[in-house]
């Protein structure tokens, strides 16, 4: 069955080989404080640590690495104005390739400013998803630059797996695993790291509510797309990939469910009493921790949590 | 000589036997954006991330460790309205014994409520060192608890001292340390342990512009003590004390001393670019590691910063 999906242990064992040097090895962390609000103990990977600020740089790293040098010439364009645009600029001038990255004319200007700081070309367009998928494939006619999708592509999927082999690498023990999941490559990609090293590990994702096409379309047993997201956790409005569905439909228990509300209180306790910076999608899966609905849970004395990022603008903090 | 100190490297190893298992090992971390601006590489000793939220819980633990059970039934009283005070709190309640703790009318409530949260009384007076002092003294005359200074004491020294240890158990290769200072509890402590386990080690003071009575005493050759500090830096406000000022003059090779805006700097790169919650105080050493000052020393290849503390309220932050 395995064999049906996008990548599989040995894909994402390959990614790691790759990846190895190029990548902060990030810390798992904890926090009692923390763990004596979800009832159980946390461990908390610090992706938030990672390169740009988030574990968009492992599936970016992967992808850009295995173009051959023929493809590479052509450099890659990918549409993001999140973390997965500034992963592949750093990722293609690492390579020294050029990248095009497709972004909203409405996109803050520091994060403009930030995909420009490594390298790339900023190519603006309407803020509408079709504006931007339009935006990409004419940049990809212009220029023969590869398009690198931000999750729906096994070498994404497979560089985001060597998150879950890192943290059960350093804690074999963990009983589970939550995941926040947008599109669901991360998701996707820990799944299978983990089912392969660990096949009792139980896995969550974490969603919020106002973007909850993976619960939806667990509870239908098909995908549904998500439409008009509606969430303070910007990095997670996305819908699943034909790619990643299968995986996440057949390995996660449940998708635990936060309104932004419970992201923003997560946030602010990594803050003030972890001491890390975590953005409000990096804060999803610690929200899912502390919900009554997680905390209910039994069997689970040590769950793994995703930090997956710590992009935020300090001038515009949600409290 | 080394004799004639209040702490020394034996004391300082008995004290991480004491305390192990009792503290959390703080990472050492890396930034690349902030090593660029360092012109060196820096590894960031994360003390932010210690129990209470920085370094003081080392001295203060190790203080309540050593006393005597009789001693110990009456309890401690210090005061303070920072770490320490948080510190001193949760160690007497890790021994179940109680503390007392004298601090200004005018310190923020969310500080009071910190300690009163560990369980200790809160006693509040004028905000002057007078009646601080003639407080605590009251409180020593009622109850009989012992006063555990907040640096100069040699149980502290040592405790701090444990800091050092693990810094250069994890990273031996350092060419030098950047401490900042305020009693300089900390600043001695880890003085006599790098340099009994590293002779060669240069060892550095980061102090704030004002509040720079280390610079003044290392350039009078003679303890100068502090009057009217001005400072956002509000954990480094005080004076040397007679058992930490001749550790600092023979040890530490020059105070490197910034004003505000270089700390406000620091502080805000370290949250941004390392994900990293630090206070003003905590920024400090970073703040000195980018000055021109520093920046122009050479044979410092590598160089540790201990980030003291990340003790923020993150509804009043400096930018």
């Amino acid at each position: 069955m395995a064999t049906t999906y996008a990548a599989n242990i040995d894909t994402i064992r390959q990614a790691a080989e790759r990846l190895a040097g190029r990548l902060h090895r990030t810390p798992l962390a904890s926090c009692q404080t923390i763990d004596k609000r979800a009832g159980r103990q946390l461990l908390l990977k610090c992706e938030n640590q990672q390169k740009v600020g988030a574990f968009k740089f492992r599936g970016a790293t992967n992808a850009v690495t295995l173009l051959s040098d023929e493809q590479a010439e052509q450099g890659v364009v990918t549409h993001s104005s999140g973390n997965h645009a500034q992963a592949l600029a750093l990722a293609a001038r690492s390579r020294g390739i050029p990248a095009h990255i497709v972004m909203p004319e409405n996109a803050p200007s520091v994060k403009r400013e930030a995909v420009e700081g490594y390298g790339a070309e900023v190519i603006l367009c309407e803020a509408t998803l079709v504006a931007r998928e339009t935006t990409a494939q004419s940049v990809v006619e212009r220029t023969g630059a590869q398009f690198i999708h931000p999750y729906n592509n096994p070498h994404i999927i497979a560089g985001q797996g060597t998150c879950g082999l890192e943290i059960l690498e350093e804690a074999p023990q963990l009983d589970g695993l939550i995941v926040p999941v947008g599109g669901g490559g991360l998701l996707s990609g820990i799944c299978l790291a983990a089912r392969a090293i660990h096949p009792e590990i139980r896995l969550f994702a974490a969603e919020p509510a106002g973007a909850d096409d993976a619960a939806q379309s667990m509870a239908a047993g098909e995908l549904i797309p998500q439409t008009n997201p509606q969430t303070i956790a910007d990095g997670l409005l996305t819908s699943l990939g034909d790619l990643t569905w299968p995986i996440i439909r057949d390995h996660v228990e449940q998708v635990i469910t936060v309104d932004d509300n419970q992201i923003i209180e997560a946030m602010r306790l990594l803050w003030e009493r972890a001491k890390l910076v975590v953005e409000p999608s990096g804060a999803v899966g610690v929200a899912a921790a502390l919900s009554p609905t997680f905390r209910s849970l039994t069997g689970l004395d040590q769950v793994g949590v995703v930090l997956t990022g710590g992009n935020v603008n300090l001038d515009q903090l949600p409290w």
